[in-house]
């Protein structure tokens, strides 16, 4: 049986790997000296990076060579087959065989999905795992998914997404009692897609444990009306890049407007404070970590592109979610839905 | 017959109409000049507007009487059966009747979807309108559609899509060769919706007269990568609202940064000309105006919380429809494509 809580660590995976990695191991190693790392990849670069990061290498840390590696062309078919000794895999594979709780992988998306899944399997009524990620917003932060792992969905499938991603909120981001809603268009006649309306029907039974807000739109998650998006992957993963894409635009713009006149740079350096705590809220790094959920097991992507700071996030969202028995949480919820569905109604009054 | 450049006002939609309404319509008129507006509303209310704008009543501003109008909170079946006579239908009908080519009205969003589509019919060789939207980017405008008209779509309706956001792009935004993307989900291995994958095939077709870049994700039109984003009205809802969401969010952490000290406060003072051009340049007054694409005649949704500003450009909008022959180039484009399609082909070498 695992120590409570070890995390493995794909340290092969992400542009900067293995540097990157094994920094932002340091310093989630400071955040969370409880925890256990068990961490894949070559030794001969591993170790130098291992022995400067680590005056005296900590017992919570443990390196298993491995020298082949899933690169991010590679497609998830292949790795499959073909990426059993690879360090992405042996990490997934420490998972499933219990000696680690949750990984970590900065490496190729696609690849750390499918054999995540093919190799932890969905947990006991979940039917499918969903990807899920945190948002900035108004009043602090949010949940949304699914954002890519399935782009067709059933209403089941999207009633399991909502119980996941309530009990996110309330573990990871400490929201008491969130709010849930699922994304769907603005205009009443045109409220379609029957299975968002079977779903949110589900939703309303009075016996389940989440606060169902019912129907939301594209800009509620951000204005903080509502803690959990509930939605498609298709449309979660267009959602999700068009939030990137424009926060990107507004950046860039802003970056452009202080550079404009010398008493814009000047301005800039005067209010450069304040504006930090502002980057700060809305830095991606932040924000790293797409979760899957719904597996026998914690699985964490990185940003491929992230530093050692951003990493440490990742790890820190699998520590905190093993730390409070995210998985076990789920299968209670599911299982008190499942009674209430079960259970004699009264009858209206 | 119509003259050339006909526009019917819609008097009375909108939070502040009609005096809105006619302060918008001062500044369009100062702007185009050549152009004629059929103003339909209630004299009563609408006369004293007109006669404290213009000095004069100019020759080019017509006012047709009508005391009733669609209330935003009517169902747009309802405002179908019941309201012929009210500012809106009227406005509509005047499209309808050849005495106007274009209609703009800031009132009830799906009453005037659907009385617009079932007075005015979708153009020959278009199976379903579409909503369409300016978008800011990193190298100016985009336009994305459809928004919201239709949230299923086959293959035929989104390569119409593409052809008509193409045609925007050119004449309204002045882009001489747009490209033209579907968007679509990042990961290889999921891109999915056969109906997504049909419509790129047709696209690929040579013989179409537009510059198609394959799919897309929900950052690429932000980033300028892509000039028209396709997608049916469900997803590009949700995008459009997630873009509007988390402007309103990065616009609120900004200002809230300028007043976290004096310090930032007077950096604020100094930097202020330069934000101002960015605040310019993503001010939403300036991409108000959701075209309805696809119909025979000009129709043109303005956000019903604008003002004068953001009327008089949705107003500007309709005008440049209309002079740049819009329609007809649809018409002419759709008719290229379909001799494309029937022609024989060379064999490939």
């Amino acid at each position: 049986m695992a120590p409570r809580l070890t995390i493995a660590v794909d340290a092969m995976g992400g542009d900067q790997a293995p540097g990157m990695v094994i920094r932002g191991l340091g310093m989630a190693h400071k955040r969370h000296p409880e925890a256990h790392f068990l961490v894949y990849g070559d030794e001969r670069l591993v170790t130098p990076l291992l022995r400067r990061r680590f005056k005296k290498s900590p017992d919570s840390i443990t390196l298993h060579h491995t020298s082949e590696r899933v690169a991010d062309t590679d497609k998830p078919s292949v790795a499959l087959r073909a990426g059993r000794n690879t360090s992405m895999r042996l990490a997934i594979d420490a998972v499933a065989d219990g000696k680690a709780s949750g990984v970590v992988s900065a490496g190729n998306t696609g690849a750390l999905m499918v054999m995540s899944k093919m190799v932890l399997k969905t947990l006991e009524g979940i039917d499918r795992p969903a990807i899920a990620s945190m948002v900035p917003t108004m009043r602090g932060e949010g949940v949304m998914l699914d954002l890519g792992a399935n782009i067709q969905c059933d209403a089941n499938n999207l009633v399991q997404f909502a119980l996941m991603g309530d009990v996110f909120a309330r573990t990871v981001l400490g929201i008491e009692k969130p709010s849930v809603g699922i994304l769907n268009v603005g205009e009443e006649d045109l409220k379609g897609h029957e299975i968002l309306k079977e779903a949110a029907a589900m939703l309303r039974d009075p016996g389940l444990p989440i606060s169902f807000q019912g129907f939301v739109e594209g800009n509620d998650i951000w204005a903080g009306n509502v803690d959990v998006a509930v939605t498609d992957g298709f449309t979660g993963n267009v959602a999700l890049k068009t939030a990137e894409g424009v926060a990107r635009l507004y950046a860039g713009m802003v970056r452009l407007s202080f550079r404009s006149s010398l008493l814009a740079r000047l301005g800039y350096l005067l209010a450069r404070p304040g504006l930090a705590k502002f980057r700060n809220r809305v830095d991606p790094r932040r924000y790293n970590g797409a979760m899957f959920l719904g597996l026998n097991g914690i699985a964490i992507k990185s940003h491929g592109g992230t530093d050692a700071f951003g990493f440490a996030n990742a790890i820190s969202v699998a520590v905190d979610m093993v730390a409070q028995g995210f998985n076990q949480r789920i299968i209670d919820d599911l299982k008190r839905f499942s009674d209430s569905l079960n259970a004699p109604r009264k009858a209206a009054i």
